[in-house]
């Protein structure tokens, strides 16, 4: 962590959904590191002794409540917010769950289902995932973002030009964020850390995890950003790539029906080969498999691969 | 290559398009090693000597040419030919161009453009692309498939489920791919080789060069595969990730349009960071820059995003 941040943000500072109307948690000059606290995004409703039954009673008006929002002197609207993320303090504690009516597969994954993680925060070694597996680790934060121009709450599942829910594995420690400013002090908040994830998120949920994120807030003046960008300092899956993958692939004229087919296949070949059920494949293939678009150019059918890295069984 | 291959499939044993009543080029045993001829996607149109002329005059009829057919003992319908991908021999002169009408952006870039590239065959060390960057190499057969069910002759561009035009950055040596098969024989093909390319080939071509490729082909019984799978032994992004990437992102409702934005928002940054024409940043993100899907359950939003490795630059 930051050993010496200059602010503090405690996790009662939290909100649910974006809206610029809420008050500032407190007010920083450019360039200031902060320590924020951040809740899961279920809003502690899991523990190590929740079962699949806890699932149902999940609060969505509570779910992803986000620590902040911060006030950045001199941040207006057409500047961009620069967020260099420094560390994170993992809780050791996490969950995944498939939600009935979210993720990727909703249609054909119509249970409640629910794992449960512990890891070793301190040295981040791979998570064990039942007999099956271990999952490495690389905490991030999911939601990361800014309050928008429009007046309102806004629901905060859905990512936005200002960030917010993006999910976005690779906003790891190291990693430099800009986000586009749409309010006067740029208004920022983070939440619904996640101790690992692959890209897509795909059954709508990653290992869940309380933590604590340290980072540096400063200004760009007129970046005139269109959407958030970042720049990582160096490889972003070298935790996850040094057995190779399994890769399975979806073809056709639709990115959404490709991705679907392309996961459905990792996870009737996770099924076939390492005795897992579907609803455990799926999890599993959320936290640390990624969506990748092979080609889009090749008219009319564009390739998307789902690639599963083998060291999880190594 | 293989030093010894049981066959060699010279390159004059070219095919235009699928069509399973294309005699074979060779009969082979399950288990066989070949050492493929594959000529360019451009069938020699592109020299070293090229201009942006040339590109009017590419004959789209005679684009893609793969090498083949090679018929399989004992392979039927409903089995997979299982490919182990050897080496490739590539020749050292490649072509990158923009063609009006083709590419993730074609309404943005309506006139062609043309890189032509020389690399080191042996070596193959990063290649320079003119004074901006150098990219690093890793061949690779864009098509490698199998003769349709369907009768009649079927374009080469659209890749299918029997494979095709997949463009799969990571069919390259020591992966094995898995194909399924829907006539006797199988039918296999190969061509379209590069020497780069990133996921998403967004400007619609690679680094398009003439290589020899040297392959295993095996047959898995009733394998009943939907799409083409593939095992990679290793890491498959190390010869680009070592100095991180600059990062893009596109947010919305629709895949096509996140992937758009995410490749136009690392064009505009490359031109201005990097003062490369816009051409020249469209191209040089098809061959080293990767679309994933950072999420695609945050309803109704999902993240795209475009990754370009730093090492270019270094």
């Amino acid at each position: 962590m930051c050993s010496n941040c200059d602010y503090t943000i405690h996790g009662h500072h939290h909100h649910y959904g974006w809206d610029h109307s809420i008050p500032p948690a407190d007010r920083v000059a450019p360039g200031s590191t902060l320590e924020f606290t951040c809740l899961d995004s279920g809003n502690g409703h899991f523990t190590p002794d929740s079962t699949v039954a806890d699932v149902a009673t999940l609060d969505f008006s509570k779910v992803n409540p986000v620590t902040g929002p911060i006030y950045v002197d001199g941040a207006m609207p057409g500047d961009a917010l620069k967020v260099e993320i420094l560390s994170f303090k993992p809780s050791g504690f996490g969950w995944t769950a498939n939600i009935p009516g979210f993720g990727l597969l909703a249609d054909q994954f119509k249970e409640a289902a629910l794992t449960l993680w512990t890891y070793e925060a301190d040295t981040l070694a791979p998570a064990l995932f039942g007999k099956h597996g271990k999952v490495p680790l690389k905490p991030f934060a999911g939601t990361i973002g800014l309050a928008p121009a429009e007046p309102g709450l806004h629901s905060v599942v859905p990512p936005r030009r200002v960030g917010g829910n993006l999910d976005i594995r690779d906003l790891a420690a190291g990693t430099t964020l800009y986000l586009p400013v749409e309010v006067e002090g740029a208004l920022f908040s983070i939440g619904d850390t996640h101790a690992a994830q692959g890209d897509g998120e795909v059954c709508g949920t990653a290992i869940e995890s309380a933590m604590n994120v340290a980072l540096r807030l400063d200004v760009v003046k007129n970046a005139n950003l269109a959407t958030p960008r970042f720049t990582t300092p160096g490889p972003v899956t070298r935790h996850l790539d040094s057995d190779g993958y399994e890769v399975t692939t979806g073809i056709g004229a639709d990115l959404m029906e490709g991705a679907r087919a392309a996961v459905s296949g990792m996870i009737d070949l996770l099924c076939a080969t390492r005795g897992m059920t579907p609803e455990e494949a799926y999890m599993l293939c959320s936290v640390c498999g990624d969506l990748r678009i092979s080609e889009i150019v090749d008219q009319p059918n564009w390739v998307v691969s789902f690639y599963f890295p083998r060291i999880v069984f190594s």
